[in-house]
């Protein structure tokens, strides 16, 4: 999907709200584990239920993987009950040296079809060109994650006044364009996207930590939007297991619905 | 397998050797092709003619998932073949937040029945410590590696005095102990390894980069071993693609004998 499109689906849905699908065995609705593919089930009505809503959706690959060849058929079909319309992101979190950074791009962008791939960057620009030079296709590196440990690293002051993640924004940044990369900028440290934005003003940034990771949506806007919207906010378990009973997927549905409310407000708002 | 086995299987063979099982459909013999599952017919024949000379194998996942399933049931039936007695490394760089972490490491120390996993630390604590909580099972943290890119980010120059992967290296070290934590030190860098070895005197390192990538494996071992010998020195390339005709396992078990012969000299000379 080219950016064009996301941008068009975006207005069109008023909508920037991309629905993690980290299906967890262990979370779904129990009645469900008797059907054939509990979790290929599960997603089938989370996506029936958010579609309207959302303009992404983000499977983790870790939950599929987990489950063997069951899980990898899980993943194609889901992949395959999307709306073709809807941008796709592979949460993989990959990241080899050259030969093989192209192995795990051809897995995701050719053997799945995937719009999208995350990409660890610490091992630097090898890691990360070959899922640049898919047409259509997008990588999506880790800048600022939302979770501790990125205080661990991301944020080591460096000798040239620069924090890491800010390096690894600038020096990502040449390795591509607009049209065919993307940021995960995580959503509880807000504040940090005012910096963010100065370095990479135009890229679009998948914002994963608002809801159960405490991030907020309005701070997010404030911080990180830009002319083209630039915002795709990820929200994973407060949508998927927003309910557990058997009326789960319409309680999902109003999650889902409940965001892109205030998503409409917030475009109005500020896009207008 | 526990650090006592590992190094028992080292003194035994009088070799530290990894064989890099990166088999990759468009370099093997091609008459292989013409079997129904060519890459395990090839790891298959790879395996019994290096098995007497080294002690680990380890399958780049990349090269396995790009396949979708069956790629996935050769990684599955490679690990089977491999015998019991030999250290097993998925080298998958997987890394995530904390409750996915656990979902990566459960992907290969359960649904797969490896001894250990590569990581990848741009996240930092929450996507590596769920990787070392598995009793045998290791953990093999990304510190330095062997790629262009590592210059990227890996030596930015920190405020403290530290490059990032110094910094890495201390930090997780404190995570885990020398029973199931290693890291990935490349062997471009040989001499990089007086400053490593300050850090980490005691860990098992895993070296790329010997051969096909320039490292030299006196080098390494001048500046890396210690006194368990410490080191699992990886060949892929030079030992899976050594010949390319119908010969092509003799020649590969030729390849490793040469390394192994190099090391048994090498522990001879330093160990004793």
């Amino acid at each position: 999907m080219t950016r064009k499109e996301l941008i068009a689906q975006i207005v069109k849905k008023q909508s920037f709200l991309c629905v993690g699908l980290d299906s967890d065995i262990t979370k779904i609705p129990k009645y469900l584990l008797e059907l054939e593919n509990p979790i290929l089930e599960f997603n089938k009505r989370i996506i029936d239920a958010t579609k309207e809503y959302c303009v992404a959706y983000k499977p983790n690959v870790a939950f599929y993987e987990s489950r063997g060849m069951q899980g990898w058929e899980t993943l194609q079909a889901t992949l395959d009950y999307i709306p073709k319309d809807i941008f796709t992101i592979a949460d993989a979190k990959r990241g080899d040296i050259g030969n093989t950074a192209n192995m795990y791009a051809k897995t995701f962008f050719e053997t799945y079809n995937f719009d999208s791939v995350t990409i660890a960057p610490y091992m630097g620009e090898d890691s990360i060109a070959p899922f640049l030079c898919h047409e259509g296709k997008w990588g999506i590196v880790l800048g600022l994650t939302s979770n501790k440990g990125a205080f661990d690293f991301q944020f080591s002051e460096l000798t040239s006044g620069e924090k890491l993640f800010e390096k690894v924004l600038r020096t990502t940044a040449k390795l591509g364009t607009i049209e065919n990369l993307m940021f995960v900028v995580g959503a509880t440290k807000a504040e940090s996207l005012k910096s963010i934005r100065k370095i990479i003003p135009n890229h679009f940034l998948l914002v994963p930590g608002v809801g159960a990771q405490g991030g907020s949506l309005a701070e997010v806007c404030k911080y990180g939007l830009n002319s083209d919207c630039g915002l795709l906010i990820n929200s994973s378990r407060g949508i998927l297991y927003a309910s557990t009973d058997e009326t789960f997927s319409e309680a999902s549905g109003d999650a889902a619905k409940k965001i892109q409310l205030e998503m409409a407000a917030i475009l109005k708002n500020e896009l207008t």
